[in-house]
């Protein structure tokens, strides 16, 4: 079965918006092994909107359109699709009931624009909206599936998989993507590990997509069925995994903070961070994870020279002989919290964010993370590329790194 | 002249990325006044892309492709477009020559795929791309113009902006858009405010798009020149502040963290933070910002009972009595927090950010925002809705909110 989506607005056209409706249907008819052969875009114009309609009954078997089945004038896809399928409208009595209901309920009078939102082409199945005012629609003609869908995503994500996925006939195969996320490997130090499997591999095919801190290697398996196509992703992920070891920290959805977050929660640990250049970026990440009080005592931002020595209690004559941005204080920092919030590790991040405040000695991108725990500190130097959020980014995200290492390798 | 924008990669066809690159492309166009009528998205398949570039030849007068032009067998949208158009590949000599220069440097050697990228069109215009190996590609024939860009959007961004844009004639109209952001007013207080505005006014047109804890007004104008549609925009501009007032916060890019540390600046004021659910998601937006060491003293993310007071003097009795999420905690982590850093200015938060530990007393979402100041201190109770990361978010903002209407009306 071949697929094109037609996606009607005038704001995509002006570039408001992203078309990523076109992605999504895309993403959930791959999996169920149908083939997308056209996305197409046109602006809330009668004509147009007719002709792209005609095209893609000339090449597609099911012809999917997002967008414009609002209340307004202009909100045409349902009339002109009705038109050239040569059908009239007729009300959906149940759907306007539905409507009354609600508008009585917000204490709002219904409009005759509100009331078009019940008229449906004749024979087609209306698709319950349970998140707005339009109905989503089914037509079949002449062996031909058109299907349409309101535009705003949190309306046809749900009406797409919970009203229209049931209704489509399984494609011939199933394709379906898995991401492993690699962590503190270089680019070069990466490619040389699985070149051969990139290149010669071709199902699943290996994409590697580099992040700021972090490379995202997509596996994409095509196979008869979703079972056959999970053996060939787990195949691949356990030859990825010989090679790369412990610098793959997650998969799919999972966050390298997640990725530490399960470690504290199986060692029973708990965490502090004293953060100068990052700026308490460390502890909002650590503390965006539900139950995350747990693991996390408290952080420290510890931003003038005057905060690290009363907060942190740092030497002063530290700070005076090797400057704020140093081994010794970054030492200093993750020691003393730790010491001083009880916590069984902590971190302690002092660096450069830019883009003023560099020198040539201490450049934007120098950056010292340093690790305590009850077997001692360990600190290393990093030099970040990037602009000030980039820099905050890599540095928080090598030190969660330096801390998923140190926990993985715990013994018990 | 129209223009439509085909996308080459079966990537987007399986979902796996949105066509943000038509979106970038569109903004550019509606800056110039060149009307896009069409996106088309086709896969990695010659037959099919001929069709999309045969079609596109017969409505637009502006063909601007986008991807297909790496080094790999796939990338095959130079010789299809080439083929159509009866046109021989042609050696760039210039171009090979910074290729091989390029690999010399990176220590590799270049193979005949990457030799293949020195190849364009007869007659072609090579635009340099500053920020990978495939060229940008200019052609014109029988008066329509056909631009070729490479997919990446950090090169094709760069390619489009620095050397297509001064390539193209100017449209006959220009559309300019502009985002006026709102905050602390409820949506509904804020239809009420400007309804009549929203539903009459055409050029510009008022659109409103509701975030998490802002409303955005996005003002379209169309008019014959750009003057003349900063003129229109101005004008609605001025009326919308004349209804909104202080609750306007920013226009464009700025955000509400840039709006408070303009007026920290401007009044050469310090300030500090004290978090508890937030997690220090407050300190990381206000030290985002380049130069934020003038006005950020320090943050203390006080997680634990032990850290509120160990590190802020609560006074335990006060967690006893009140619980750790109420207004007397609030008050005096502000209070605490900006006397301990003589900071000018100070903000305490605590609240349950879910999706456990509320209670029927204290439910998630209910947030105590206080803010001390040398005027004394003033404490808000706010209940959130939305999952832990949406509560962190609308509480910072509603602090950043509390601060900026302070400054704002701060004598002097």
């Amino acid at each position: 079965m071949k697929t094109e989506i037609i996606a009607v607005g005038t704001e995509l056209l002006l570039g408001q918006i992203a078309n990523t409706n076109a992605r999504f249907i895309s993403e959930e008819l791959a999996k169920l092994g149908i083939d997308v052969f056209w996305h197409t875009v046109v602006g809330d114009n009668p004509s147009r909107v007719k002709q792209a309609f005609r095209l893609a009954q000339t090449r597609a078997d099911l012809i999917i359109f997002s967008g414009g089945l609002g209340p307004t004038m202009d909100d045409l896809t349902k009339e002109t699709v009705a038109e050239v399928l040569g059908l009239e409208m007729v009300k959906d009595e149940a759907w306007e009931a539905y409507l009354e209901e609600l508008f009585a309920k917000m204490g709002r009078s219904m409009t005759d624009n509100n009331r078009k939102q019940a008229l449906l082409p004749k024979g087609a199945r209306l698709l319950e909206n349970d998140h707005g005012t339009a109905p989503g629609i089914w037509l079949e003609d002449n062996g031909k599936i058109v299907v349409l869908l309101p535009g705003p995503p949190r309306e046809l994500e749900p009406l797409f998989r919970d009203k229209v996925v049931p209704l489509l006939p399984q494609g011939n195969c199933v394709i379906l993507s898995r991401v492993l996320k690699v962590a503190g490997l270089g680019e070069s130090a990466l490619e040389e590990k699985i070149h051969d499997l990139v290149v010669e591999q071709t199902n699943p095919t290996i994409a590697p997509l580099a992040k700021y801190s972090e490379v995202h290697l997509r596996l994409t398996a095509k196979a008869e069925s979703t079972e056959e196509a999970q053996k060939l992703l787990d195949k691949t992920e356990g030859k990825l995994l010989t090679r790369l070891g412990e610098a793959v920290f997650g998969r799919d959805e999972e966050t390298m903070a997640m990725a530490v977050a399960r470690l504290l929660w199986k060692r029973n640990l708990t965490f502090a961070a004293a953060e100068s250049c990052t700026g308490g970026y460390l502890s909002h990440i650590m503390t965006n994870i539900a139950g995350s009080s747990d693991y996390f005592l408290q952080g420290q931002v510890t931003y003038s020279n005057r905060a690290k020595t009363d907060l942190l209690g740092i030497n002063p004559v530290l700070i005076r002989d090797y400057g704020a941005v140093s081994e010794e204080v970054g030492r200093a920092m993750a020691e003393n919290i730790r010491r001083r919030s009880a916590a069984d590790v902590a971190v302690g991040i002092t660096g450069v964010a830019g883009p003023t405040g560099g020198s040539d000695q201490k450049p934007v991108g120098l950056v010292f993370i340093a690790l305590a725990t009850p077997q001692g500190v360990s600190c290393r130097r990093f030099n970040f590329f990037g602009n000030r959020e980039t820099i905050k980014e890599r540095a928080v995200m090598a030190a969660l790194n330096m801390l998923r290492l140190y926990l993985l390798n715990l013994n018990g």
